[in-house]
């Protein structure tokens, strides 16, 4: 890259996203952890005393000893970060972001709250990089900025229609299995979902639907006009460690061959490849050709190089009835569902950097 | 009921299906059990000795000292035996289910093997009793026959479908969460499914649409006439112990109130509720009206009086945008999925022996 | 019985114990259910909209209604209630419950907060019956009392070595394997557990070693002088939703045949089935001579009749060299281990009240 | 090393052990995967079409195209290959470890055929490695050897056991959780064991005892003499995919500082580590020193370097009551338990080649 790496802070960095920030930006080449913050009662110890660590790999030695500390923006400038990834939930995300943004820290967040902002964009780089103009609307001092990602379901569908948006996307029904670790490090009780499947994610419909429709949207005088395709999701918890699997039907405008649709998918690429971002997968889709996959255990480390495993969505069982496709699709849903992607856009924003600070 | 007990026997009593048999025959009031038949390696042991229970409740005392038989049409009728229950893989109901009707016994099968035949009918009491009439045309000598019950993730799909019927069913979407016991009871090794999800069961998306198709078509001429209806099925694998969770999407021909749906699903009853067959639940479908319900681990065995536990279709999360309408069923896959309904079947029969004789 | 059912109060009643106490005092021949106490945030909404039930069976119709309240002994008073369960954990059973048996009311308890006092006896009534005279120490007005049962494995311990106390038992080497519930009704998020083993359980170790010794002690002059019994505990959560499993090492006074050991385990009985309790097991340690059991998912309901399903222990693999004998035991740990030890407490000091009132 | 790499065969290479020596033989620097063997109706068709993986990893691309082969001496040594690693059932091995060695080949075998011959010595580096001098009593033509390592408990027992010895090892009691991959790629149905505990594992602990003494024991005028410890096992199959957790409880013959022990077994190291075998972890037992570990899903790839990942044993929840010292050791049944030690035994094995060649 030739630039000094950015300093960046985790917002909710205890959590199983937040661990994923720290997994991921550990010896990362454009940016170097320098704070870690967390709720109250997780301060003034240091990293390693307070987090529950759940995910791939050990905890990364650099991490360990650095202190918990709070969201503080003069702080954060202090120590000469400028760049933010927050891990928050929503709620909270609504106290801290926008304020950090406007003391000119570029934040990327994972958080829902301001997603659906008509100045804010959702990027994921293969879909949709350039939304990213849509910052040129957000009235910050200081030059900062808030870009956010999607839902980790709507991450994931969005990557699987991409591609099938050249043959006319009339509907899309998608039925979600989704694994225990995208309700939180301590989400779901054991004597809940052990031996069970719980038909219900709060809100997850919801957004699933509405951000998708955001992310496939077309850029227009400044702002993003829907595409002319209806969403519907349907989301389940299953007893799954990490993976969202998708089941996914989708009506398209016109007849297109499987075979046809096989190879869109497979020469699938976007700017984060063309660009050899440092997180980004040198093949974003993979499909599976096996009649039983993609399967969670098996596939949702998928992708490289190293930096880039958890960062490819798996498809497989293509079907076809007339216009109506169907597939599955994987989607690790705490890294190219949230952490990766978060700083896949980061990776994208820093690269265009010149171009952002014009606006 | 006023009539003698008919003596009956299963077939392939060790498997999963079969032990639903066993226990839900036990002390009914239309059948008793006097033979049980198995694979060669099982053969010439007590029941008890035999199999490797795994279903709801205790082995029942009066199957244990039961020897397991061979299975000889000759022998069944010197015992005094008229009807059979099947649980036995389709390709050996081949060699079986055929003779057995051809020497005059009542063979009433789990196996898909003769589903399709075009005098065969696939039976849902509450659903197609009419269907019943197939059997006039089966030519077989001494008035045996072969009645068969659906696949398991069919019979919860079309009693969830029937009711919707009256408003015009032009296409259905169904996306499964099926159990463990659907692979039969040393099915799946623990190291492929355990936190996993397998996103394909052979053959069964095509029973699924072919046989819901033929349940819910109509008789005339004494043929089944396949309703214009469109099925798509998506075939999954989770851990869960027992019950098929479903995720369907219906178009309806017209737009109709959600409540209005809701009301004609609670209401819905057939024949096996207005004839109070044991083995019918006074409710076949059951609305939930929780945010997460149905659950596997929790409505599993929804049904009552007690001999019908299991029986019960239980339906949630009803949803609606235009004439799609969206829901979740579970069905116990081994009990109203499999040896239940068979055994409904039987009941409904003999009820209607005097018809059925005349043919 | 002949008396009037007494009126009862539950405390801690939307826990996992609370709600064994629920599903276990529904039409119970002694008494009848009166109070339902919750925390603050449960308080003032009905037991249903409550509850997070899941235990056995369905929530009973007649708890259903019953308004959850705060503890307070001159509300129970004013309804007539004289006995009061108390599943609530020891920190907050310290504030209740000898103020509830300085008032006058009878509290059986599940908690450990007074369990060690001197005064107060560990119950179980197969095992130590006549500990229930330390109560007459006990310095109440108005002859209020407190019985505490032991904590979920020690009971199926104590249980496990009374028969062979007459053999002597020189030490004991106890590992365990236990479920889920025993952590309480969210206490494990299923992240920590699915799939994994955790070695170690806060405290259980020291509540085990010491409750086995009070409750195998003897009384002497008024006190439990315990016996020369080393007991070694090593305890472990496992991804089992009901039953703890303990893998138990007795080493023996004198050389003792298996055949009698064994015999001694079967004829094993005490007070409740001699007094036909309502609660109690016809047999209370049930051996099994499968080589594979017993296991929790087929064993832990074990019992008869139906109000003592999940009061027997299950014994199994006896094998033995030299002076060690060594078996595993399974126990329903809120059942047998906690509810339902409290209930049989509670008959036998109702059965025993002239005795005890008089003291 | 400076040698040239030998050519080996792998033996029932399509199981689950025989994946692991697949996995660790990939571009090892002393062996040269040259053949995979497997039973009859796996054969003529690569190991990518053949085996379901099931390990750690992906499957290595130097392997996907070896077509599985039966088992030839002759085959073999035309193909230049010398060392032969056996993961066959025992009664399979039987037939052909023997055989092999007589032709001159060495062969490592995982199979419990051999093991208790007392001209074949059951191995671990670290623990026993005088024992490979028993193999100068092995009468094969040609220099063949056979050279055992022991069942994947005993493994993880025998070096949690040997840096106790010098404080004198009187007895050992030691309850096992046992993970599903110990029972073979298929070997335990789901519907047995999700939720569940099967406290029985086919002559498991008359394996762990008998070899856990042959290992421990002392080489005396050509011939192993048991120590005077007696071994008592006690064994489990859990829910967990990996990682046999062992409770041991050993009675030392002195009374012995905690630290102390503590320290005896940091300090434990062996001649793999001193030779720096490839497969040797640096540290072979690690101390875990919080409350709750180890766990199976957080420690049993514990090891390092890369190689050696899964080849270490953790320590932990260290307890003291007099003699007898209490702890839980976590090994990984598949790799230091099977595969890992058995390379780890060829490797030691050539190191020592000019000793053994003259033996």
């Amino acid at each position: 890259m030739g630039v000094q790496a950015h300093k960046v802070a985790v917002l909710g960095s205890t959590g199983i996203v937040g661990q994923q920030f720290v997994r991921m930006l550990d010896s990362h080449p454009y940016f170097e952890l320098e704070a870690l913050c967390g709720s109250q009662k997780s301060r003034g110890v240091t990293y390693e005393e307070s987090v529950k660590w759940a995910v791939e790999e050990n905890l990364p030695d650099k991490s360990k000893d650095i202190v918990i500390s709070e969201v503080k923006a003069a702080d954060f400038i202090k120590k000469g970060i400028s760049i933010v990834f927050s891990a928050v939930p929503a709620a909270i995300a609504m106290n801290f972001e926008h304020e950090l943004s406007q003391k000119g820290l570029w934040v990327f967040s994972n958080s829902s709250a301001y997603r659906m902002e008509p100045d804010v964009p959702i990027i994921i780089p293969e879909v949709n990089p350039d939304h990213i103009k849509l910052v040129e609307r957000q009235i910050f001092e200081n030059k900062g900025l808030i870009i956010t990602n999607a839902n980790c379901t709507t991450t994931g569908l969005s990557l699987a229609l991409k591609p099938l948006q050249k043959f006319g996307l009339q509907s899309v029904n998608v039925t979600t299995y989704q694994a225990l670790s995208g309700a939180g490090r301590n989400g779901l009780p054991s004597l809940d979902i052990m031996g069970n499947i719980i038909p219900f994610i709060k809100e997850e419909e919801e957004k699933v639907e509405r951000e998708t429709q955001k992310i496939l949207g077309t850029m227009k005088n400044g702002q993003i006009e829907n595409p002319e395709t209806e969403i519907f999701a349907t989301c389940s918890r299953v007893p799954v460690r990490n993976g969202h699997l998708l089941s996914i039907v989708a009506t398209l405008k016109k007849d297109v061959d499987l075979e046809e649709i096989a190879k869109t998918f497979q020469n699938f690429k976007g700017i984060p490849q063309a660009m050899k971002l440092p997180t980004a997968p040198e093949i974003p889709i993979i499909i599976r050709n096996e009649s039983d996959r993609p399967q969670p255990l098996m596939d949702v480390m998928a992708g490289s190089p190293d930096r880039a495993r958890g960062m490819a969505v798996s498809l497989g069982r293509m079907r076809k009835k007339g216009n109506k496709i169907r597939f599955f699709a994987l989607v690790h849903n705490t890294i190219r569902g949230a952490a990766g992607t978060c700083i896949l856009n980061a990776e994208l924003a820093c690269t265009m950097r010149s171009h952002l600070n014009e606006a």
